[in-house]
């Protein structure tokens, strides 16, 4: 099976990690051919053409923090951590949502990167060791604890997400929580726990969630998810017995839909429309692409 | 294909996640009949005949925080986060390392997932937003920041970390680190970044450590890694050209094996032997089981 187009993958940037512990290397970078993505707070700043605005590293608020997001085209790639990002948990404009439906693939996977590192550096400036102060290190995929006694290094944080659409009689088990809009329905998930493997989530979270007992599960594709830095790992698993226990704390509903229902919320959708029996979600979640897969797999 | 036992994976505790925000819930199960893991710091007591000793609330120092692992035998199952772990680092001490060779498999697995959670917590008193001090929540799934003005919720962290095997005309590409022991060879691997897919971390690591282009990156199975927090995602992979370059601020050497090559090393490395063209991890390290792995696809 061949992986289809995900959201927020295939930046073309080269990541250039051997730059990063060479502050001399990094340095040379910074001239007048160095971009600077634009960036208000964590929201794109979209140009006329409808790509990711760049502008130079002079464009940069001189308190902001420069983090290096790699090379293109043998110029340096640079994003700002904004003073106004400091001290109030980063939150998403509405803009950073609305990056899905204007950006084009490369650009939205290269601000995904940009807004997942920024994000963490926004809301990571003290040790959580010790309490001191962190500074930027590594071209900003390191902090430094600055207390002499502590001295603790701090990395950017990817928490994989098991996310796992069940199977039972040509049938996929969905469930929707309170905040989703009517009528829609979404793949099951949640964080992998420190001590479980990705397979053990998933059943542990089908059971959880939907009372669901699962077998045979399997990994299919996976996204980063930049929201505000998660690694959604899809999968595929069986369901002997179909009935469903739904965890009213988490779920609003669960339910088995056809892969008729399935086949038609995901034509629908292209529409922005509902499908007959539920909506599903868009094309930018790996939700859909897990069930665009699925159906594929019944022709 | 059928997961093969995975150290630190099958932990037989329910982690009844819908207890740890219902505190009438937990507090009905710290009973006398709860038990505590035992742990000196990060390292476990092991039993006379063995296996993980375990104790009663009653020996907790009064001064420890308590988290809980999950229930078995409908008994509660709880372990200390000891003052002793707090402000260095909570480093390991040998016997955490010796525990994959002393226990049983779900012995293993149970102290491996409370190892991940006690150090994290160990690690985390203050909150990385505003450098508050942070408290216990949940039953010791999340730390809340006691600022008013801030409140930042955190959470245990888990790595993800691709370790890959890569072929070529029947033959795996490993690599040495400096650290390790004589002729010590293992499989590469480094942590998915923000931004990018598990198969895109493989590719990048492997041309970032050996030079080598990968194609065709397939998922194999995973291990939940407890020094500190890491999620193994072992990934098989082929390269159409042999030639390596060596990142030398990484790894000493980096070579292919050929199949019969590995094959004994694993054989070897049962009798603590190193085969005869490279010594190979032991059986508790994903690496040996992926090699294990390629080596039964052979057959």
């Amino acid at each position: 099976m061949s992986t289809p187009m995900i959201a927020f993958a295939g930046s073309p940037l080269d990541r250039a990690d051997h730059l990063r512990a060479n502050p001399e290397g990094l340095q040379g970078l910074m001239n007048a051919s160095a971009r600077l993505l634009r960036l208000e707070g964590l929201d794109p700043v979209i140009a006329e053409d409808g790509t990711i605005a760049w502008g130079s590293l002079a464009d940069a608020d001189p308190a902001s923090e420069l983090v290096f997001l790699g090379v293109r085209d043998e110029r340096g790639c640079f994003a700002e951590v904004q003073p106004s990002l400091l001290g109030n948990g980063a939150p998403a404009g509405p803009r950073s949502w609305e990056a899905m439906q204007l950006l084009g693939a490369e650009d939205l996977a290269m601000y995904g990167g940009a807004r997942s590192l920024v994000g963490w550096h926004a809301r990571h400036r003290y040790c959580a060791q010790c309490g001191a102060s962190t500074k930027l290190a590594k071209g900003g995929w390191q902090r430094d604890c600055q207390s002499e006694t502590c001295k603790a290094e701090h990395f950017p944080r990817t928490d994989p997400v098991t996310i796992m659409i069940v199977e039972h009689n040509d049938s996929l088990l969905l469930g929707r929580q309170p905040r989703f809009p009517a009528k829609s329905y979404s793949a099951l998930a949640g964080f992998v726990e420190p001590g479980e493997t990705i397979e053990e989530a998933v059943a542990r979270e089908t059971m959880e969630e939907a009372g669901v007992t699962v077998r045979d599960v399997h990994y299919i594709f996976c996204q980063p998810w930049p929201y505000p830095s998660s690694l959604m790992i899809g999968c595929h698993a069986y369901a002997d017995d179909p009935a469903i226990t739904v965890d009213e704390t988490e779920l609003e509903d669960a339910r088995w839909f056809s892969r008729a229902d399935v086949a038609d919320a995901l034509e629908a959708i292209e529409r922005g429309e509902a499908g007959e029996a539920f909506q599903c979600p868009p094309r930018f979640a790996i939700a859909h692409m897990l069930m665009r897969w699925w159906v594929e797999q019944g022709k």
